[in-house]
């Protein structure tokens, strides 16, 4: 098995992991990764996953689940981790968050190690990475209270321009996010790095022509399939059913070799408008 | 919060509970769900699912991850559950399947009340049931040993005959799997029987054009938007990603009434072709 790919940069920083007894990580919910005081999910589940890949002595997330419980604010915390099953190839853990006194995630993993694959774009490929002009043709997405969110300063969002009208309030009547991706610095993108870029970008839902605010979260599912190679990634995420007070947001990522290295899923709750 | 839906029948029978202890469910895997002499992944989902929501004490799962720690044989088994969060409208529950002496599954669900919902076709639905012939015109699918697998004969699956040539050696070349779902006896499909709805289809890779046999399934998650009306299922599964040693396959199931009732992906593992 390799070593687990090692980065040093602010986003490294954010997501360190502590061990603090068996099955225990320390970790410190870092300022600054909020949306309107709550502390973004992806960053959340990048905090656990760091921990459960530990705790699986296999470096990358291959698919993972999280089901979020509480909002999460800045502060310490710690991650409980427990390894359902090791096996050859791959290992199960369950993993949970908890800081200010309550849990915030409870998540379900399976790590491995996807150092050897051999850079094959795939043996089937129905799909390719969004079409997006170059990344300094996008809008870049600049923190400015209350919104973009403080947490857009961690990250280096690049949006589409048909994408990134409701910024001024011209939503585009279609719920799809497009952009680019990367962590500030050139800091490398690790498997782990994948798990808040699933959750990165602004709601589908801010973009589609209906009366519909802010959506929770309830559950979120990555899967990855390779490591990035270095540079930008282009994201997608977009929704197609908007039923029964729930929506989905699917997302693919791809990375700078046009090579598809994660798609997400996530449930989030729509309130429901209120009567008269 | 409404009684649980209360069916009888032969899947109610197959997937029944018995408490047996604090957070402890024992269970019986039936004879005859097997594929190759392997239980079928959805119906010991919907055995753990089952158990999950008596723990809940919710009877709808809204969202349900599984990872597949080992295949399941017929016999006796336990499902110990952990309720992580139980809030007003939801409850997050860890659960796990024992049987034969090892872990099958692991579990993670968030689990409601599906009944208060007005029957809203939806606020936004980009996507439609799959185009089926008459379920009487289409290929119904009876077990015949080693293929199709003996538990075909516990639930009523009538194939796209697009989609069908596989099962006399003639691949569609696409992966995609379409057809009309039920259970026998016209027992009602709630929303626990969804769970094994969605894994009742032969993959979709055996439609490919690929140098690919059985693939594993490795995580599965399904969503529950709402329940199912009386009568058949349409349901449609697809895959457009082959790559990095893995596929997913995405479902979406529709109700008699044309209201998606479930949405699913589950990742595979697709075994690299032996080298020479």
């Amino acid at each position: 098995m390799s070593t687990p790919p090692t980065s040093t940069g602010p986003f490294a920083t954010a997501t360190a992991i502590t061990p603090a007894g068996p099955s225990r990580y320390e970790v410190e919910i870092a300022e600054g990764w909020d949306i309107a005081g709550n502390t973004n999910g992806g960053y959340l589940l990048s905090l656990a996953g760091r921990a459960m890949a530990a705790a699986a002595d296999r470096p990358d997330p291959v698919s993972v689940t999280a089901h979020y419980l509480a909002p999460g604010r800045p502060g310490p915390g710690t991650v409980t981790t427990n390894v359902v099953r090791s096996g050859r190839r791959f290992s199960t853990v369950e993993g949970r968050l908890h800081a200010g006194g309550r849990d915030l995630l409870a998540v379900l993993g399976t790590f491995g190690d996807l150092s050897d694959d051999s850079g094959e774009q795939g043996l089937h490929v129905d799909g390719e990475p969004p079409e997006l002009p170059d990344p300094a043709d996008c809008h870049l997405v600049v923190p400015s209270e209350p919104f973009p969110p403080p947490f857009m300063g961690h990250v280096e969002l690049r949006m589409h321009p048909d994408d990134a009208g409701f910024f001024e309030g011209r939503r585009s009547g279609r719920p799809l996010m497009r952009g680019w991706f990367r962590l500030p610095d050139d800091e490398p993108v690790d498997t782990i790095a994948l798990l808040t870029a699933v959750d990165a970008f602004p709601p589908t839902i801010f973009n589609a022509d209906l009366p519909v605010g802010w959506t929770p979260t309830l559950e979120l599912t990555a899967h990855v399939r390779a490591r990035p190679a270095p540079g930008w990634l282009a994201c997608r995420f977009s929704t197609r059913f908007v039923t029964g007070g729930f929506l989905e947001a699917d997302g693919e990522i791809w990375d700078a070799t046009g090579r598809l290295v994660a798609q997400s899923r996530q449930l989030a709750l729509v309130p429901r408008p209120h009567p008269g």
